[in-house]
């Protein structure tokens, strides 16, 4: 008998049908016993006289018979059924499942990852993050970006010289990337306009609510651009594309993302928050703040922050023609949480070599970096969106490690 | 000026437009010169009296006027132009890009990637597989698989103990994943059906040419399988939606994928391959025998090896029923290499405590692994292909490096 999925038995009513599932919960009552399949898709109920030593995450077949039933999830049950149990569960659970919530503590949680990530609400939030990052993918596929696929070993500990894990790599030292920036940049050389999603990996020992040591990077690179006013545009659309895709993929609720994101420059952002004027970056506090001037003047939750200091920003960021002791950088902010940092690159060999030179770093170890520009390359930039992030953001999630299924921090390694 | 592409230019007649890229060639005759541009999409033909000190790969910007002119690629060239220059190439490159093939030998490709990936034939590679993985994301996301994105720092060197590359976590040691086969059974008990694609890490000290220390694995795993053929099946599927989306998006001609791809039993497969009935795997120049008996025999260019020995195969594998010294475990060669390596897998947790125990291995390395079998697991498997073997295979690149943007080796971790 082929498999049909909870959520179409009410397409099949007084049929005989075939459900597959885990036991999500057992109710005894005294003449009846209610035991509801858990699916891929939904719930399930099942009617019988005596379930026996049915365990709760049992994995079972039912036979049975779609009934009518008005109080059951569905308004369908499944009547005078024959069950084959595939693996029995014969030791407590650690928590249950069957409640609107988990009760039990976030540690408890990730300890026991393969069983609280099938809780509805933890089993949704990866559902969002699926949905959101293939709208990623399809936003920028119909605005013609390339998929590409880049190393998460490296030579050098470039970049940013701090926070890198470093491996054994046949007896000598190599790195995890920070980030794809070097060599999504190659590739606008290549295809113009790049895309990747792929883990990037920070070995910050800092244990917040915001912060894991891998995580999923949205990124993107884009050439013959005017300046980040560009990129700014293309993300916005790119933004508006994922959080449709949530909405389509999953029913969940989002929030709108205007045509034009609102934009205060560093300087203002600074006045806007409170801050000294000399402030080189913005603290978690003048984030929030942001957030809310952005949903209190424009109606937003979404604010763009442009022009961050040189100074507080990497050597490959292009300034501010205007003022160069500004760069053409931005952050995007939802719901006051930095999300997206992004922004318009240097482009001139010449710039590269100055700028290293500047900053006290050896060429040799950029060489096949500084090719790309040594050989040609137009106007670019581009941005890396946090998923996790993101998503903890859009569904209320106070931690990061609510939406990932298996985080990283320094702290936790497993499962 | 709105930028348009030079795969658009035919359909401008006698406009004035903006085309922008790389110089691609610059022939300078005694009356004329032809500079070609090169941008994502193709080539455009320049025509001027004198085109100055301009060097190839510099990034232009040329508004011109669209002139029919049959000799010219597409049909068109532009006259009249201006050019602007965004940077200029003013150092001698290390080889041609104008040339049909790459003269300069792999290792110097690879050494000036940035470069050499802007060849047409290299492109191309690149864009075949980005559109192999789009085409294995939608074939699998018809059949309602879910995304995931899995831990690459693992706690401890299971699954296969040698070949796994050590970083230091914090002070302690930790691992780079080899497979997120462990995370992808854990994601079945929540969403049934799971796929991803991402980095694997081999340490393998072995230069051969369809080796890599990092490569891009695209994994799948579902629950509720009868056995291994059901996985089989679903694998087929996966790849003709796979090629169907290389030939869609790049034009690239593609085999036939059977309906039903032959599939031989190990057994056989050693009497076929001429090879000794106590073999415990098939060698590469057996591979290549069977991949020539499936094109003789039954047209196809790929085939199914079916029930490898229990012994060559890992411990969460599933035996098979009818004899225990084989497996439900499989092979799928594509042109006499093997691309897929998949199975069913145990899934009660009394199996893979006897496997476990029965290979001497601690128990406590895989408490979390383990969990997703003691809460109850529906009987399941799943496949593993390796992008840059099969794109190598299809496109007819005797080295998977060919077809990686910047590959990495025992010998290569740069750029």
């Amino acid at each position: 008998m082929q498999r049909i999925l909870s959520t179409e038995l009410a397409a099949h009513p007084y049929e005989k049908v075939l459900v597959e599932g885990w036991v999500h919960r057992v109710r005894r009552l005294k003449s009846v016993t209610f035991v509801i399949i858990r699916d891929a898709a939904g719930l399930a109920q099942v009617v019988m006289a005596d379930a026996g030593e049915l365990t709760e995450e049992s994995v079972v077949s039912v036979v049975g018979t779609v009934t009518p039933n008005e109080q059951a999830p569905g308004g369908v049950e499944l009547t005078g059924p024959e069950i084959h149990v595939h693996s029995a569960v014969d030791v407590p659970l650690p928590f249950e499942l069957h409640r609107p919530a988990l009760t039990a503590s976030l540690p408890t949680q990730l300890d026991h990852a393969a069983l609280a990530l099938r809780h509805p609400a933890r089993r949704a939030a990866l559902r969002i993050s699926a949905a959101a990052t293939a709208g990623f993918r399809a936003a920028l596929e119909a605005r013609r970006f390339v998929e590409i696929q880049t190393p998460k070993i490296v030579e050098s500990a470039t970049e940013s010289g701090a926070n890198v894990f470093q491996l054994d790599y046949f007896g000598r030292p190599a790195y995890l990337a920070q980030s794809p920036q070097f060599f999504k940049q190659m590739m606008v050389g290549v295809f113009e306009r790049v895309y990747e999603v792929g883990p990037v990996f920070r070995a910050e020992n800092s244990d917040t609510a915001r912060h894991l040591t891998q995580y999923t990077s949205l990124d993107a690179e884009m050439g013959f651009i005017a300046d980040h006013r560009d990129v700014m545009a293309a993300l916005t659309g790119t933004i508006a594309g994922m959080f449709g895709a949530v909405t389509e993929r999953t029913g969940f609720a989002v929030p709108e993302v205007p045509a034009e994101i609102p934009a205060v420059h560093f300087a203002e952002a600074l006045k806007i928050a409170g801050a000294p004027a000399d402030e080189p970056d913005l603290a978690p506090a003048h984030e929030r703040a942001l957030g809310e001037w952005a949903r209190r003047e424009h109606g937003s939750e979404f604010v763009f922050v442009t022009g961050y200091p040189m100074r507080k920003r990497p050597f490959y960021t292009h300034p501010d023609p205007a003022d160069p002791s500004y760069s053409n950088g931005f952050d995007l902010l939802f719901r006051g949480l930095e999300i997206v940092t992004g922004g318009q690159r240097l482009h001139r060999y010449e710039d590269y070599v100055a700028a290293l030179s500047a900053s006290g770093e050896p060429l040799a170890a950029y060489a096949g970096y500084l090719d790309t520009f040594r050989y040609g390359m137009p106007p670019h930039g581009g941005w890396a969106i946090g998923l996790e992030r993101l998503v903890a953001r859009l569904i209320g999630a106070a931690n990061v490690r609510e939406v990932t299924a298996f985080p990283r921090d320094p702290h936790r390694v497993a499962p």
